[in-house]
């Protein structure tokens, strides 16, 4: 048996070899030169994903969930107003976290494979004449349903409003085009999806606005204490200490990434989304996303005749080749097929053959 | 030169070359069967050095403290009075968070260099007549000071009050013996110290009577719920993407500390210990701990005629072998000897003869 699965789940992801490898050099002092030396090093290459925007890039030791929360625990103050476009687990994910912090929180939540329609975030804000919203947090690329929401209209519709916007771009980070001249004042973003390592880095860039939030937010904090990560990082270190092994994957994963090319990048993701969504169709299987599907995972309906534990359990079993099922409300309804970082079109020419011939073991005709 | 580090730090400790070569393999789907088994494999490997405690153990994803965070977060409300026993840097630690939760904490600290008095413990709790305190915090093994605590003790003052034992043993758990069995209901550790791992998993385990805390507690957590890890544990996953790689690792040194044996790896630590101090005094050097000098890192005073930067920085640029200074209060008073992990004894030779060798180096003379 081939050591190794085909990844076709939404993350973690594909680890290229190179960064398999860069995980074996030994540890280091994280409190010396050199682990400042690699900090610097994983900052300019996430930089160069981020683009100009003048924005601080922290880099933490934990999920990108992690990170979601230390956006919620730095921001927001219990009482606090906030919106929520959500557009699936992800999105609710953002409003169980503001609910644990006592926000009061206000949520637009899209169709089942939709995206938030950027108009009706445009009403709530028009609704909102106290400004009483001290934040807006959406996903930019929702896994859960496979779809891309269009934040750069979202944060349009802020233009006149002094929200801050949050967003998780937890798997699109270095995958789809983002850019925070939009408006985007935080952008959340992990190790483990677009940027091909191992889980166990979060990441999270924050603009000027977003810091004078951070500075008189009143939520209880410490391990994910924005205020101190920023202290540290300007000697080059971390408060806690930080996950080498993973910073030295990232490290070398970043310089694949500008090795490639950012924008080669977001349009090899772009073609292969592409291919992915017309093999499936072809494939006689329906797309589940019927507007804003998105080019780093296909959301798929499981058709009538199929039980999907079967079809899913025949592709791992027999092809080693690992599909998402649903989530939550979706489980059984549809499943899922990414396609994110480390992934070539080959790879995808083997999951819809592995798809095909799996389809064809449950009996599935078109 | 040659690659890699003699970490003669209190953590990250080195990793042996089976452990860094774990984590080389493929990356896996973190919610199928192969996870589940690595989990189940991990989690029996921390059990054999936990012992036959009923325990809950738990290894999220985040630094050491993470996990006090964690214990924080889910055993303390807001206004609930605790007491800290604290020795140094990371008692310090426990009081610092525990107030950003809200927590009225009392404080024992004990002089520097020297370990809590169980006896100032047992004062305290005899005058909570009315059994106010919820937690009581002590650290295990203090290396901001290279003192270990009476654990065993403290919690012998406890037997009569209903107070939660939290024990931080992120540097001593896996190198010196702890017994939940002597009265401890949470112990807290990291996968970067006795574990041999790189930095990036912490561990927590919990009996019956913390759990019913942390059912009761109000502080915000989402990250950090245990409840949810306990859910997701159950089904041999964890409620966020974990750190696999680390996962990886941490399997592969559970196996190397079993091989060697739990007892075994107690008994070279203390070898080692004993080792270290009588080297440091043999070469004129004072050691700070006066009582309860630990036997994982040995803390030096810095001889008046000797510039402690000067000192190290010949160590490490000359030698390569990197010794660790003293934090806040005790910068450029003492520094520092790590001895936990992977350590043998031909590398405390080599530390100590590189100490003699830059202590000359600098002018020093018995």
């Amino acid at each position: 048996m081939r050591e190794g699965q085909h990844l076709r789940i939404p993350g973690p992801t594909d680890v290229p070899p190179s960064v398999l490898r860069a995980m074996s050099r030994p540890m280091m002092n994280h409190r010396g030169p050199e682990f400042a030396a690699l900090s610097a090093s994983v900052n300019a290459g996430l930089k160069s994903i981020l683009g100009p925007a003048e924005m601080d890039i922290l880099t933490l030791t934990c999920s990108g969930t992690g990170v979601m929360e230390a956006a919620v625990a730095n921001l927001v103050s219990p009482g606090d107003k906030v919106l929520v476009a959500s557009s699936g687990v992800f999105g609710e994910r953002f409003v169980e976290i503001l609910k644990a912090y006592g926000a009061v929180v206000d949520v637009i939540s899209s169709a089942p494979g939709e995206p938030v329609s950027p108009k009706e975030v445009a009403k709530k804000i028009e609704a909102d004449n106290k400004l009483d919203y001290k934040a807006v947090f959406a996903t930019h690329n929702e896994t859960s349903t496979g779809v891309t929401n269009d934040v750069k209209a979202m944060a349009a519709t802020l233009e006149d409003h002094p929200a801050l916007f949050v967003v998780d771009a937890v798997s699109s980070f270095g995958a789809l085009e983002l850019d925070p001249a939009w408006g985007i004042d935080v952008v959340i973003s992990g190790s483990q999806k677009a940027l091909m390592c191992p889980p166990g880095l979060g990441i999270i860039a924050l603009n000027k606005d977003a810091w004078s939030a951070v500075d008189a937010a009143k939520s209880p904090r410490f391990y994910f204490d924005l205020r101190s990560w920023r202290k540290y990082a300007e000697k080059g270190q971390t408060p806690v200490t930080p996950a080498v092994s993973i910073m030295y994957a990232l490290d070398e994963a970043l310089r694949l990434i500008n090795e490639e090319g950012v924008k080669n990048v977001f349009a090899r993701h772009k073609r292969i989304g592409n291919m992915v969504r017309s093999g499936v169709k072809s494939l006689g299987l329906e797309l589940f996303a019927k507007k804003g599907a998105s080019d780093i995972v296909t959301s798929v309906n499981v058709p009538y005749s199929i039980d999907v534990k079967t079809l899913l359990g025949i592709a791992r079993e027999r092809y080693n080749v690992i599909f998402a099922g649903g989530q939550k409300d979706l489980a059984g309804k549809i499943f899922r097929i990414g396609h994110v970082g480390h992934v070539g079109d080959e790879d995808i020419l083997l999951a819809l053959t592995v798809l095909e011939t799996s389809l064809s073991e449950c009996g599935f005709t078109k």
